[in-house]
């Protein structure tokens, strides 16, 4: 089975990489605006690995690399990742016209399987558990873009059998991560700044996730998962405040930017409820607290 | 007060600027891809009216036209109008694309407020009556661009206070029309044939609502719902059934093609919960029957 990975060079794309490049034979694209080649240098050397530097919006290579390559599946990452940046056009091109392209492709080249890297962001802002039949508005463009993207997965599900697995994770954390609380905290720290800013009052809380758990639960549903679309939360236990976050990184004195989120368009509070990935059978190892230290100090 | 319409040239848009133009001063843009200019040509020489042949997608021309108007309030209705063509690249482009030039012009020219034609196609695959706050996955490329045109406009209004009133129109039907079971008929009629092809069984039911009552409602509720992101199905009593509609129009013999659904992408039943189109103080003057037969014999 060969597998194309859209955004292989990115924090999760690679993590998925190095994990199915145990059973399968993997084609990475990645047009290295976010994703880093260093995330992926470890596998250039080995042969069920093939990578592009490559745009999903440039037809014309895009149409080379799947005239040489049969895929049976692709798992498509590739996106702006950063929920922050508040830029409508970059969302709509790098998020949801990229899913575009690959779903015409999986339609014109009879590629039969889809996993998406959605977001719980799609329930916009929620003040309870959500599971996968609840729908929301979105705050964020971040967030409109994750939903047109699954509207249109659907509807080429729906229209030409695509089979397709979307998996709305949650924060999620670990070697690599480019952005998020965790990531500006250290990037902080590490030019020796006398006390912490915290965006937000620090009450924002929600599920941390960490990245090989949740590349285990993506591998995890779209092999156990066999219905036409595929919708599942991925979580784990617990939910961590910014707060929280704050405390167990440094001993320096915070300053708060208060309010009671981070930015415009960020949800202060999200949960998901995941019970249909457990009773699919997945369980991840680490629950949130654990994936916090295990980010912040190596362990947990 | 100046109101935009795009998509003025159109079935509904043509209809809603002759409504709308009762009170207000209306700019209409379309492309004429679908839209006909002689559905607004008795509204060319009313000093209240300027209309623009532009496309949306046309950055130049469009924003000639918002430089020399001020406009209070769009009504975006430019969209590809016929959900049974099973096109993503048209649906992309002439519903979501459009949306999204639309959204931009309004936040950058500090538009304040957007009323949207959503469709009830929305919800997907129904068996029972859908009301706002449920969700669907889309079975059409055309319901996939409804959505993700409304998940934009929503994180518009969220990021940047543009208020919005998202209407999700059953099917719609008087003069002007361009598509859709009675309109198909009549064509077959006129050319002279012996027997009435209808696709599906004829058992596909769906609540059809006369035009000028879908600009009544959706005016209604622009008017009188103050919500940031007002989301309203626009609806009306009844529904009636294919075979019905074949059965009212002609009394030659019917050919059905068979299967549950007219094509590809059809939910062969929809009905709308209206309860808060109802409870916000508004009534169509028709119920499904009545514009049915209102549309096939110019009276009801």
């Amino acid at each position: 089975m060969k597998i194309l990975i859209s955004g292989c060079s990115g924090f999760i794309g690679s993590h998925l990489a190095d994990r199915l490049i145990k059973d399968f034979k993997i084609v990475g694209i990645d047009n290295l605006s976010l994703g880093k080649k260093e995330n992926i240098t470890h596998l250039l050397s080995n042969p069920n690995f093939t990578f592009y530097e490559a745009d999903l919006l440039d037809y014309k290579s895009i149409e080379s690399i799947f005239r040489i390559h049969s895929f049976d599946c692709i798992f498509h990452l590739a996106a702006n990742s950063d929920i922050s940046n508040g830029d409508a056009k970059n969302d709509f091109r790098n998020t949801l016209s990229t899913t575009l392209a690959v779903l015409e492709k999986a339609h014109s080249r009879g590629i039969k399987e889809i996993v998406f890297a959605s977001s719980g962001s799609v329930y916009g802002e929620t003040k309870e558990k959500m599971n996968e039949s609840d729908c929301g508005l979105p705050i964020s463009h971040y967030a409109a873009a994750k939903i047109s993207s699954e509207a249109w997965i659907a509807s080429y599900s729906a229209m030409y059998g695509i089979k397709s697995w979307i998996c709305r994770l949650p924060n999620v954390i670990g070697e690599r991560m480019t952005h998020g609380a965790i990531y500006d905290f250290n990037k902080q720290l590490k030019s020796g700044v006398k006390e912490l800013k915290v965006l937000g009052d620090g009450s924002q809380t929600k599920p941390y996730m960490y990245v090989k758990d949740v590349v285990e639960a993506m591998i995890y549903v779209w092999q156990n998962s066999k219905e036409l679309i595929n919708v599942y939360n991925i979580s784990t236990k617990g939910h961590t405040s910014v707060k929280e976050i704050a405390d167990l990184i440094t001993d320096l004195p915070k300053v708060y930017s208060g309010g009671d989120r981070g930015w415009n368009g960020d949800s202060p509070y999200y949960n998901a409820d995941f019970t249909r990935l457990t009773e699919l059978g997945f369980k991840a190892k680490m629950n949130s607290l654990q994936a916090v230290k295990k980010t912040i100090h190596g362990k947990n």
